[in-house]
């Protein structure tokens, strides 16, 4: 088996949870945030900093690596892990996401998606066996079914049709999935707003057995209250002994109303993507480091962290790499943002663990959001 | 005394020998190669890199650091090295190169230089006292005297007048300086390239007793023959017991021929900034990393270097990087090209100490250039 998981602790007052992800490559407690490296490269950091500002689980891009350098270069060199020397773990969308949010004039058939690349204009194919294959190139340790992405509110009977598609799509997947002792392949459930085929996406993609499920057609510009709502439907329904992974979500609001909802596993470049237009995420709310107020604060960016930006570095002179467009701006910011969502994972599960996970919401929603 | 200076060795056959600096934050062998962290940071590059990859000591641009954030600001952080946590030792130039190569409509007169901002077109003025108050503030263990760097070729009656004005402005600042125990103010010799000129102003500048020169006015646009004649002329002229700095050079066949005329401190944004380019300076020459032919290549950047660069990734994924516009790119070869020179320097100083210095500098240059 590729991955196990199993429920380490259940909150006596929500669906939140402590799991425990075994991979091939590390073992992990969820709730868990992975940092985003698109292009086998998290922006601006080398692997030790990720290391540290992370809990070892990462993310890549099947889009970006298809077309730039290519799965067949980076299989030559032991996957993204060997391309990019990254020692621990790894997990690859589909593709499918990119597909339909950056590609363009795009044909959906029954094999696939034809579209033209999103620079040189190039005539592009993917389908559930290309992604799959090229997934397998890329070797991560989950990866992910082709699904078709929708925009939220597509309606009814497109949504209808397109949730068998990406049912169809990921039986194909799964048939064409070649390496699954390494490679956990999880299943993804679609259907927008629609309660009845969110059910129906959920119902026969667990009918299918995947190691694990994603939540997709989410973050992609509903308001949070559907958002929200399409998790609490969705409570209860997905199996409790598989990891969930809500794809593309990382606000801290958000991650907590879904960890509220039993959701385990998380992924965004939000935090890297504020970085480095010089937004940090402190426990004390969002700060806009090129502030003029921050000239000579000679204040770490968040008081409450001891990673080592803030253990190092004054406002002042993070204000003044940002003024000076230097490299070291972003980086510094970006190392930052994602030690502060580790510690954030960490608090939460520390939270659950002491039934303290609604009290913890609370106060963190305040001071962050004050 | 802010720095002391012995030689350790002379070569048998060249000018070429071994020193020993001694400042208030380390003590260096020299020939030398410092690093330019124009802003504060050593472009990309985090301090523990730059420790990494420097032998300790690198450079601020006075100019730079007195337009954003201000002297004022980063003289309350404790200078440079309390504002970017750098805890080695640091050299800062004087702000009359960028005053004369950065800024627009300048008038030049006994009192300084009046210019206007290189972007905002804000109106300045600088003189010799203001280089040196601001220079004072920003802490640096070495300093440089306010000069004028006319164009190499200027006429001999206009040289002649600039070599008088620099002198002046050179006692002048030495009278201004207020931190002579901790920060060392080197004289500069101008000249261009008139021998009678350049001889008089080492005499007069000497004459003013400064506890290090260095030679200005050169890699601005000459060629190298016109650079090596200027400082053959200077050779055995300059004090034996005192740091001779070459300011602005950076290339190894420029450096090889500075050494053999005696020179021992060198500074240059060449590394950086071709790095930054893509270009990465190797044992068997310079490469340029986006090259189509590096594409599956997994051998690393310079097969002769242990840097952590070359010990770690291929030259396939550092073209990737480039290729993608990542961050990571400019990052990782400007680490590899300050390594490559640091161990370069090292190698000099190493062939000097066993008298194999010429063949060293033949050797080198033949792999290099080949």
């Amino acid at each position: 088996m590729a991955i196990t998981f199993k429920v380490l602790k259940e909150d006596e007052q929500t669906s939140a949870r402590i799991g425990e992800l075994t991979t091939k490559h590390g073992t992990f407690q969820t709730p868990i945030f992975m940092p985003v490296g698109t292009k086998a490269t998290v922006k601006t950091l080398e692997n030790k900093e990720i290391e540290e500002a992370s809990d070892g689980l990462i993310l890549g891009n099947t889009y970006h690596l298809w077309l730039q350098p290519g799965d067949d270069i980076i299989k030559k060199q032991g996957g993204i892990r060997g391309f990019m020397k990254w020692n621990h773990a790894l997990l690859t969308d589909s593709g499918g996401f990119q597909v339909f949010s950056l590609s363009n004039i795009r044909k959906i058939t029954e094999s696939g998606v034809e579209f033209r690349h999103h620079k040189s204009g190039e005539k592009l194919f993917m389908g559930p066996e290309d992604s799959i294959r090229i997934q397998n190139n890329l070797g991560a340790d989950i990866i992910m079914s082709f699904d078709e992405c929708p925009p939220f509110h597509a309606d009814y009977e497109y949504m209808k049709d397109s949730v068998e598609r990406t049912l169809r799509w990921a039986k194909r997947g799964k048939m064409a999935h070649q390496n699954k002792e390494e490679q956990a392949l999880f299943g993804i459930i679609q259907g927008g707003p629609y309660k009845d085929l969110r059910l129906h996406s959920a119902k026969e993609t667990i009918a299918l057995d995947f190691p694990g499920y994603a939540i997709g057609g989410l973050s992609v510009g509903e308001s949070k209250a559907e958002m929200y709502q399409v998790l609490q439907e969705l409570e209860g329904v997905l199996p409790a002994d598989k990891p969930i992974y809500l794809m593309g979500v990382g606000t801290p609001d958000d991650i907590l109303e879904a960890v509220s909802r039993g959701i385990d596993m998380f992924d965004c470049v939000n935090p890297t993507r504020l970085a480095r237009h010089g937004s940090a995420m402190t426990s004390v709310g969002r700060i806009a480091i090129k502030n003029k107020k921050f000239e000579d604060d000679h204040s770490p960016l968040d008081p409450n962290c001891d990673c080592k930006v803030c253990t190092t570095y004054t406002k002042s002179y993070l204000r003044h790499l940002f003024k000076g467009e230097e490299y070291l701006g972003p980086r510094l910011v970006s190392y930052h943002n994602l030690y502060f969502l580790k510690t954030f994972m960490h608090d939460i599960r520390h939270a659950i663990e002491e039934n303290q996970f609604e009290a913890f919401k609370k106060t963190f929603l305040e001071k962050y959001y004050q």
